[in-house]
């Protein structure tokens, strides 16, 4: 089985990130293949970030060379998910909605650590969206750059369990990790905090591929039914 | 990896139907066992055979001697899923909330196809309880009665048919099977109504797989800590 | 009349403390019969006890001998009301439903204060299935132990007095007890804070004695029609 | 015991339906006394006849002459109660707010079938404002003009049967009376139906009662505190 | 265009700070008039002042004499715009709804600092009625006395400063003035606090005047037709 | 005053179209720009071409050069809407949130008439996230392609008609022109109807221009803080 694992940033530190905790997760039978935007931001930390690689996403993908059993969207709280549904018959695992979905399984209500302040309200939107927001105690910010987590896993670690320990004071019994780039950091700080602990990326990739063996894939009925063949388009897909 | 399946009612075919279709889902070393509570009713069809039957489960479970790995309540929209997480570390997946989840996955809004009339008041409750109510078309009754449908799966295939297209007209663009009785029978639905449709057994079997290869288990700080093993209890767990 | 009061544990002590309460708010034309069920906990503070007294109330409800025209179902939060309306005929009176029923119309948002914290979860899931959450400014615990109450009254109603100031300063205007073990305390309660206290037990006798007075019984065309007669049921009902 | 009954309207021939109706419900020591507004209009179907009788009913209650232990508000889906609960200490039940409260702990989902299209609105706010929406299954005009029930109650009994019957098919399995005006009419309906009726000037006389024996007042530490006694008013309270 | 503006109470003082506000925000070509009812209280500070002044306001409006465009109803929370809507055709704009609409547009969530501790029940049914709650961070009292408004901006401003930075604290991101009589005082908090602040007066005149140019009128279809004008009414409208 | 117009789409002609509607709503003294995305789809009908067209109109403000007062975003439903608040201090008006505020001024609840089936889930969304939902009656189809409409109004006013009916069976009692294509096509449809019809486009503007008036300005407080500055991006803005 082939899992694409798509950044949502045009960081190659933190791809190369999400992709070790992709294979770590991943059954031995699955290829992982992990692939960053040519072009955006490099890290997506707010509404107009998110914005842009949403379509920078729906870009990579679509001019992705190489066969893919599901897509596993690696970035946290971001949006364009219904729109790759529409393009792709594969599933589409957001690791937004993965990681909340798990969560419900092994506790009764989540929070959610995640980087910046900026990123609060997309990400409550993206889990009203899903569904899971009614099992959600609280959306709060680390205060730690994206870009900051894979140069010093131990403060972004010390920051996750400050984080951490606020939300299961407003009612959380466990913790979702609340960026792709904080992934691999859920051992750690299920350590310090005694709760389970969530990493999206890895909950993404164990969803999608129990996707791929019950066979199922992406209803065409609905809103996600393919866009037109035959409508015209300017400058899309796109190279830099 | 042992997974323990529950049936919640005392019917030694449905629990085999359910074995069946657990076994089909899981992976090769996985080993399946599926069992049925001592008491109750041959079947769940409202609010007052579910409450027995979440009790009877607890007492199955509880009375259980082997090891299990995670536990698979195969009792669609029946209730105790809480309970059975206080008492247990394992984690616990109904199939009320993987076949809902999975179906979030694959389609915009799922559509519940249940057996009984009597039995839909309780399985949208269990959804609202479970966060996943928002994404929920519908839940419609078949009126095929739970024990009528392994001995005509024909039968209960079109019903299922009626029903999902139902569902379908009201916005649903996926099925869920809403009866453990119904496993195996997602396949003959999709090829009827070309939408994506989830076997809750199924569903439970794969994400309980993935919960465990995580190695999540289940949270004792909130609400499912442990209860007090000093509480006085009269006639509890007992035998028939 | 006669009011069958139902309590949810198999303490002797607190059914004769809810007993008694049910006597004082009882008409004098009503008799008051208390019952309690032959097996489960001594005590329901968490999903878990919460399940088993569910059917245990069933159970000693079915086998219970001697006419009733309402029955009062004295576990504060806890499961099985809707099995209760689905064997019954009679009004089935929860002291959840009818405290929170009787608060909203003598202040504009009520506040639980309950025993375990184990038990809030469970109580804010009945509450909403009972339509009253909206009304509802939060559910709070004393951390006084069920088995504790009648040993202590005045430590009972020390800690309850805490937990309302608290409820109070989060938009609360009138505290209702949660937990039927309280029974009788609300007048003590009323002087300490100086706002309504409702009790359970005392307000579902007095609801209970309206629907036998209006001539009401529980509607048998929804899901509270009466479960099949005919169905196989195995050590059901049961005796210890 | 004194219940004081107000009409929202200044039709003396309504006012006269609700006072037998609600002495019919009336337990042998309470008296009941039925007025009505000095002025406005002789009949509410609509939001601007509401709010007018609103103004009035407040206006009567506050000019009324005579001791009352209670009162009961006799205007379906009016506005004004939160008003009223803020002038007086003694329980003020609305009918709206008792007749679905007591529908709740009968049935699973109530219907609300009421005179005039143009009062649906309002009734809707009302019930969601009491807290009781998430329990009602719709509310509908049986199209009868408030002053025409009394006048022919077959014809009225035969239009809140349709109306109730629309109302079975959205899924209510109990019936509320929408208009004061109804008052009396539960038997006959419950008769058609084979469901139970719920007449709100009956329930809210049975709840007061409740309340009065119970010894609870409305809470004047929320937004039900008296209002200023030194505020300067024109024209207020009026004599016509 | 002429915008009539209605000041909910008989305060004269306030009706001219609403008038001076309210032409301030004018265009040119539009004429302001402000009136006031001649009955109800000096102000409106809960809900028995609100329901109240709901009335006079209406009778205030059907009792004017001269031409209207537009309707500014001036009391920040206050009932009766429903009802206003009803037995008019040009369009009715609440202070309520325009600012919180403003709001929406210039920021993620907004915040009310209104007058008295015993008005925020009300703003928050009124906010919910309007559809905007969903986009509200609180409602928190300035506890300054409408009456003291205007004798000392000074004073009103300070007070503004410190609730708006504890809704600042809630996550709003602007601020809404609640109550009629800090019209004018927008620019000054918007110094202090470096957000936006909607004046409600100012807002709804604007509105008003966009609905004006774009021709736009009130619905008759729905619950805003108008009264009938056969029906019988005692004593209204009316002059004290 | 300058107010810049931005369709969402490449299609010049519905550029024109949106352009045309905006003068006429405009003030004399308002200059209208209207322009459109250097890329992206000729038309926005589901979420795949939304999540492009709203990277591609962010690009197409960002690079616009010529002073702005004033943003309306021209894509009814379509996503972007907070990213431009990021980046932008001027007010910024999306077609979807500013005709369902007015509608909301003159109607009890409003119906959304768009374009295609795939486009209404995407609509939803957009009214859940602006806050007006609860006052939405639906959003229906007309299936009338974008591209169709400036092509044969007759035609697009009639299946508005059509669709127009069905929004007020289902309780509507205003009508919103669901894609800004349909632009000056609101003075016929209130004719057909007898209700009031919101066009997008027209109503942003109107709003725009009173948020300018207003003095009001975008908050930097909250999600809506300008993105940093200092942040790598690649190949963003773009030309094609």
């Amino acid at each position: 089985m082939h899992v694409l694992v798509v950044n949502c940033n045009t960081s190659p530190e933190i791809t190369e990130v999400i992709r070790a905790g992709a294979v770590t997760a991943a059954s031995q039978d699955t290829e992982i293949v992990a692939i960053q935007p040519a072009w955006g931001p490099e890290s997506a930390e707010g509404f107009y970030e998110s914005y842009v690689t949403a379509a920078a996403v729906l870009d990579a993908v679509r001019t992705h060379d190489g066969p893919f059993d599901a897509v596993v969207m690696a970035g946290y709280g971001e949006h364009g998910r219904e729109g790759m549904r529409q393009v792709l018959d594969v599933p589409v695992v957001d690791i937004t909605e993965a990681s909340a979905q798990l969560a419900c399984l092994v506790s009764y209500r989540f929070g959610v650590a995640t980087t910046a302040v900026t990123a609060v309200a997309g990400i409550e939107e993206s889990l009203r969206g899903a569904g899971s927001w009614s099992r959600c105690a609280g959306v709060l910010a680390t205060r730690v750059p994206v870009s900051a987590i894979h140069q010093d896993n131990e403060l972004a670690l010390q920051a996750l369990g400050e984080t951490g320990r606020a939300l299961l004071d407003r009612g959380a019994d466990s913790i979702v990790l609340g960026c792709a780039g904080f992934a691999g950091l859920d051992r750690g700080l299920e350590e310090l905090l005694g709760v389970p602990v969530l990493d999206g990326v890895a909950c993404a990739v164990a969803v999608a591929e129990a996707l791929v063996r019950l066979g199922k894939v992406t209803s065409k009925r609905g809103p996600f039914r393919a866009p037109s063949a035959t409508k015209k388009w300017i400058g899309w897909p796109r190279t830099v």
